[in-house]
């Protein structure tokens, strides 16, 4: 993983062979401290490990896929929950045919080359575990 | 439908069960007053309502699916027509065996949970219907 | 291509009727001389010629459909290289049928109206050509 910051606030970083997406970036807001922050990306993966959250069941599913991908859209955020950093990051990929697959991005998926902006943002978003829902949710003061 | 300021022009918007997703966005910017907007975020969703635009018969066609899927990408931005506000959405969509779905949102689309993240911008974003389009598209003052 | 400049450092553009996106892309970048920039979409296309990225062979291949097809997602960033400037693009795109495709966006695709936002970013992003993995890719200073 390669780097350079453009501002105070924002990074430009290059996943390369075989880092793992979602490890590469976790560490990367915890060496620089980005509490809040967004992502977002485009490039190529080798493998990908893919999970979709049934809100019923209450339960991930997981399924591996092992082929080059583009990376269409690598989007999400940065939050913190107790000591821990959470990106929080869903792809869309491209197959060979232009044909499409995508969900929620989790540990295990090897970048081809992945360019993605880190973008500090000011003030704090926290995350806590949703017992109904069952996931950890951005905690937030207002409601309209 | 809850929220943190993060700054004088940037929203942590977190859509809640059930919340309609384009009319708490479309409510959203007009309590905060975003007459020139970006909207990203990332989620999922149990209810959607998919609009695709034919540029030839300048007619849309509309597709509902109820079924729990992952928000891989919300994209859009936010301007205004005479008195109203225009959040202009589209969403790739991840399904449990990880195919994708995606279009133009449209209201009557139910979250299960959305983060989404409104950016104020600044100047002002206005449309217009375009009569040999059929859409409202942005009015923008020069050309190259 | 139509626009507005929003601030100093973001302009909204609206690509017309059979505007070739990319090479309009890449001309708006060389005349507002945005050599870093980030670049975010939403819109229509009629034609679109996309690219899969082959890290065994080193080799692209394309593809051209010609269908209006909904742009779920256009994202991607500007660079320069020598004395050129390189808007990476990739799309996800919405068919008639709401499944979608997507890849890497190349010169030959056409507009219907797509709605781009170009942010210039701080600092500067170059890129050269890597021999091992056969692409351009962004060339920063520091490595985790």
């Amino acid at each position: 993983m390669i780097y350079s910051q453009l501002s105070s606030d924002l990074w430009a970083v290059r996943l390369e062979d075989g880092d793992d997406i979602l490890v590469s970036l976790r560490r990367f807001v915890e060496v620089k401290g980005v509490r809040a922050g967004l992502l977002e990306g485009i490039g190529s993966l080798r493998k990908v490990r893919l999970g979709y959250y049934d809100f019923e069941t209450r339960k991930y599913s997981w399924q591996v896929f092992e082929e080059d991908m583009e990376i269409l859209n690598l989007s999400g955020n940065v939050s913190t929950k107790d000591a821990g950093y959470i990106p929080h990051v869903h792809v869309a990929l491209g197959r060979k045919d232009f044909s499409v697959l995508g969900g929620h991005l989790d540990d295990g998926s090897q970048a081809n080359m992945v360019e993605v902006f880190v973008r500090r943002l000011p003030g704090k978003l926290v995350k806590a575990h949703d017992q109904k829902i069952g996931l950890n949710v951005l905690q937030l003061s207002d409601r309209i």
